[in-house]
């Protein structure tokens, strides 16, 4: 893993990931525009494709897995090929899950240019697509053979993507390192005013819990669960509005507030850490609001019980229980589940 | 692993290796309408659906995974669902491909009905279906949770089939394990009379070996190579005859021959290596002929050049060199292969 600023320029770190002669990118129309010159400067010694996918949950589907495993036929790649994911989570889980299942494993580079993805999405090898509607319901455990963060990317992202990035920073904290999370209430507006410095210690510190959970439980049935804090919810609300209206980040964001009512009610952890939760997501200016505008509690609620995280009868929620520290919940009580999500929402 | 004769009628071996309470079993309509009702009866206290795929190779691609995946997601079945492919080695690949993939990898019981299947395709966990009249270009590393492997299955299946498993048999003899090669040159009469002790000793040799192989190189990067010896040849006579002439046993036993011809030519092992094995496949009635009525030599080379066991520029050979020992060769000379193919096919 490289992690740095402007590593791209001088090609070293690429090189020492790329596996035989021939790479094909994937990436999408935005990113490409912006920063395919250099990368394709960078490998000038390497035959290179290059293909475009459409940007967007809505094009994250088997369809585009396809595209990706149509290229690698067309040009005849083989397992010594490198497939190079160049793009934000999509792009990488997509290109992933083609990686995974092309000749049952091909060599795969990560290449996240998103806050969101090199601070989570880019590590721990989950890949995969939507299907039937349902969020990430296909997809593999896969590693990349490198991933390589380069801050130089955030440079062109939105404000509002950034922000949401900086949503899954907080979930570490909260989640897995209660001394990271005061660490990021100390630097909250340097963060958001995108001090370059302040962003590569944040990334560090994500990466370096992830790498840690990942090794000890790749298959998330233990520890690696801590990291889906707040996703119960967030893949609910992303379910509902058809992945249209919120961006990963922003419904993480909400997910994490419903799930630390939850803990306070509870009785797990006191309102005071809801309430510094809700003040730091604030500052970021994240919507924080459940919009029954734009879904009902009923369908949130159709949409949590087919998370993939559940098991038999039960929804499993990651419940903070400090700051820093969670615990996996088996609820059974749907009707109890209900009636509290509702009652936050209500005015 | 469970291997016998009727350990279905008690079920208890069905019972050990299921996960939660819900089944989802895929078959054919062949081995369903001879084996479902046993099988639904050992499994009387599950909740247990049935879907019934197309047989053979023409349909195993991924419009077959994704009916697998439709029926998942119809049930709402999760992780604590199990998957239970019954069926020959087509069957294996599709359930567990599609195991391998929904929900990142869900619990999956091998109860392979073939010999082929249950010497070889049910053991190691490779999955996968054809993508683009390319062989199992698309599939995964998966091991299933057990494999359950009875012998009462074989009652039903044809002279044909049979035979073709037995071509198998002999490539882990020929490939991995000359004392192994000597009995079943010793016991060819009886495997080919359906002897069920000399069957049984015959599967457990087999799989031992190849549980061996699977366990120090599960991802077939060093000796598990060894069991594709016949395979280069194998798949480049089944995609030029588009799967419909050849069973996968009667091309691995051609292949065979093709590549002990080939090590014969660069003069790793004696002619009467090839005899030996000639004979033992002639006793079996296998075809062992190149038949060019139906391909070229030219159409063959086309294939072998984008067999996924290649890399780079060159073609990887697995040739004997000793009766029970082979080697990997990796061709780049690609004219000299396609002599020694044609001076072998041609009268």
């Amino acid at each position: 893993m490289y992690i740095g600023s402007n590593i791209f320029l001088s090609g070293d770190a690429l090189h020492n990931c790329i596996l035989g002669k021939r790479v094909l990118i994937v990436t999408d129309q935005q990113v490409s525009d912006l920063y395919l010159k250099i990368i394709l400067s960078a490998l000038d010694k390497y035959e290179v494709q290059v293909l475009i996918l459409q940007a967007g949950e809505d094009h994250k589907n088997f369809a585009a897995v396809s595209k990706i495993i149509d290229a690698l036929v067309a040009e005849r790649h083989d397992r010594e090929s490198t497939l190079l994911s160049l793009g934000g989570g999509i792009i990488g889980d997509l290109t992933g899950f083609a990686a995974s299942i092309y000749m049952r494993g091909m060599h795969w580079i990560q290449v996240p240019t998103t806050l969101l993805a090199q601070v989570d999405a880019a590590i721990g090898g989950k890949t995969g697509c939507n299907y039937a509607g349902l969020k990430n319901l296909l997809g593999t455990f896969y590693q990349p053979s490198a991933v390589i963060i380069d801050s130089i990317f955030l440079d062109s992202i939105s404000t509002r993507e950034f922000t949401a990035g900086i949503a899954e920073v907080i979930k570490y904290g909260m989640a897995c390192d209660g001394e990271f999370f005061l660490w990021i209430e100390k630097h909250i507006l340097q963060l958001k005013q995108r001090d370059n410095l302040v962003i590569l210690e944040a990334i560090t510190r994500c990466c370096r819990i992830k790498l840690r959970l990942v090794e000890i439980d790749e298959h998330d049935h233990g520890p690696r669960m801590a990291l889906n804090f707040g996703h119960t919810f967030a893949h609910a609300l992303e379910s509902a509005t058809k992945f249209k209206f919120y961006l990963h980040g922003e419904a993480v964001a909400i997910g994490m507030l419903l799930a630390t009512h939850l803990a306070v009610k509870l009785g797990y952890i006191e309102n005071s850490i809801y309430l510094r939760l809700e003040k730091i997501l604030s500052c970021l200016a994240l919507p924080l609001q459940v919009d029954l505008s734009l879904y009902s509690v009923d369908e949130l609620f159709k949409f949590m019980l087919q998370d993939k995280k559940n098991s038999g009868s039960g929804i499993n929620m990651i419940l903070p229980c400090a700051v820093g520290e969670v615990k996996v919940l088996k609820v059974y009580e749907l009707d109890f589940i209900e009636e509290l999500l509702k009652d936050y929402v209500s005015p």
